[in-house]
């Protein structure tokens, strides 16, 4: 028997096969070309899943497929196994992605839940928040997802739609209502930018660029370019001003950072810290050890669907 | 043998003879006049705890004490029973209240928590919140403080400094980071107001008042001053910019509102839920019954502390 997990994202359909243990012995992965219809898209999950499932001579075959783990992005019914719908997936609606995994597996159980969730179990479990309790993850990419891990569970609240640490809202001196994501992720670099480069006439490398996004900001910041780094220092500000909000909220032992912009290094990092630390009601929500970088790397949400199918299906 | 709960305020000390099954029987109430030396506050406060005891002739009088619950104003270790600082109490610095108090009644035990903890315990168990999980209490009074309940046990983190919504940072128009509490406190009512009534020429009963603070703006809100009323909106705006954060962050199935300002009641309660209510990723988040207001009145934390003392150490 093994686990098959399979992590679909917007980008990009990972799925593995992992042993009894958690071992991952056997990876895939596809664009997800998301602007396909959804029946075509679940066919190339399908398809991908089918290809780490081991062949009888393969010596971790053993008796099939104990349960499958599935990372989708949220906001989803984790119980139903339901994608209600996502920014990430135009056209998704109400789609009972677990049922028809199952189903097509030959109704092995599904368990399911949001990427960022699984990916904070993950990095709990096996990755920088090892022992640490509470913990909070967060990734930090296109947008701003997260994840909590309280008394050693993963805490989902009520109706299991949290966390969402990327929906904090700031105000801007314009006034405007700003998503954390808006003003720290990728998108929200890349947006600061092009206002930036409209607003002053301070050169950049950027004025010549054909694309302008978290990407490239982040590579002309990584260069020197001095527009490029204020606009990534003002993104790692609010970062840090997110991150006051979660040690009031949570005093979590561990704060995991994952996801593309974490890349930066300490070019966010550094002022994020800052403005958490001078923001701080008393030193003891803060420690050495608190802001972590994540360790699992892109297998991350394959990982934590592995072991939440293990933990929910198997026994 | 019954409970001896005290509530330690930065305004008022209160104390309370509760029955093994948590009925109050008697109470007491004193000023704290934090002014005075912490001495003499502390030698008030255990004359006030005195004066519930039962006599040895009182029908409630058995064996004596089993337990004693403080509640008091932190950041505080209440595992140590130690007040670090607070802000309301000038002069108290790691004050180890729990062990003075506890010798001063025969050593018996003495359970400590911080005030807006043990509220939030008390109306979970008691009050607004039967049966709400998560459930989330703030107090908005001078400034805003709270607790949550996460699987149905007090939530206060790795070093039991959680919850502090107050300090949830916000930024205004013109640049300055502001905690909730400068924003939507009674503190903060005042302060806007006082900004409003020197920024602009309308005219408002308040420009002849002595005193502009939380109480006397939210009485002029309540007689229809336009000002007032402004203010008083402003502050229900940025409110529900908190309470968004709290829905995203711990999708709660109740949140309590407790505290003086909550007196004021739809003036400040409907501008925000409204903000909220357009601040929230998904109407899943949201639930009729989400925001409710506190119900056990001023004893709220005698309450609460009544009951931990019991729940901690008594059997």
């Amino acid at each position: 028997m093994g686990i098959l997990a399979i992590d679909f994202g917007g980008t990009r359909i990972r799925a593995g096969w992992f042993t009894p243990d958690l071992a991952l012995v056997r990876r895939s992965e596809t664009l997800s070309r998301v602007n396909e219809a959804p029946a075509a898209v679940i066919e190339r999950l399908l398809n991908t899943a089918r290809q780490v499932l081991p062949s009888p001579d393969d010596p971790h075959f053993q008796a099939g497929i104990s349960a499958i783990g599935l990372s989708a992005p949220g906001p989803l019914d984790a119980q139903a196994g339901i994608i209600h719908h996502a920014e990430t997936l135009p056209g998704w609606q109400q789609v009972p992605l677990a049922r028809i995994i199952s189903e097509a597996f030959g109704d092995v159980p599904v368990a399911m839940n949001n990427d960022a969730n699984l990916a904070a179990l993950a990095e709990y479990h096996f990755g920088a928040a090892r022992g640490a309790d509470p913990a909070i993850y967060l990734t930090i990419s296109t947008g701003i997802g997260g994840g909590a891990v309280i008394n050693g569970q993963l805490f989902t609240g009520w109706r299991r739609l949290a966390i969402e640490p990327g929906h904090m809202r700031f105000t801007l001196p314009d006034g405007r209502v700003c998503r954390l994501e808006e003003l720290a992720s990728g998108t929200g670099i890349g947006r600061l930018a092009q206002e930036t480069l409209v607003a002053s006439s301070q050169p950049s490398s950027l004025r010549s660029a054909e694309v302008i996004d978290g990407k490239t900001v982040g590579e002309a910041a990584q260069q020197g370019d001095a527009l490029a780094l204020q606009v990534v220092q003002q993104a790692g500000y609010w970062l840090g001003l997110g991150l006051a909000n979660l040690a009031h909220l949570f005093n979590p032992q561990a704060i995991v950072l994952g996801g593309s912009v974490v890349q930066l290094g300490d070019l966010i990092l550094r002022p994020a810290r800052h403005a958490m630390e001078q923001n701080l009601l008393d030193p003891r929500f803060d420690d050495p050890a608190l802001i972590r970088i994540a360790q699992l790397g892109d297998d991350v949400c394959l990982v934590g669907a592995a072991f939440y199918a293990q933990q929910h299906l198997t026994r």
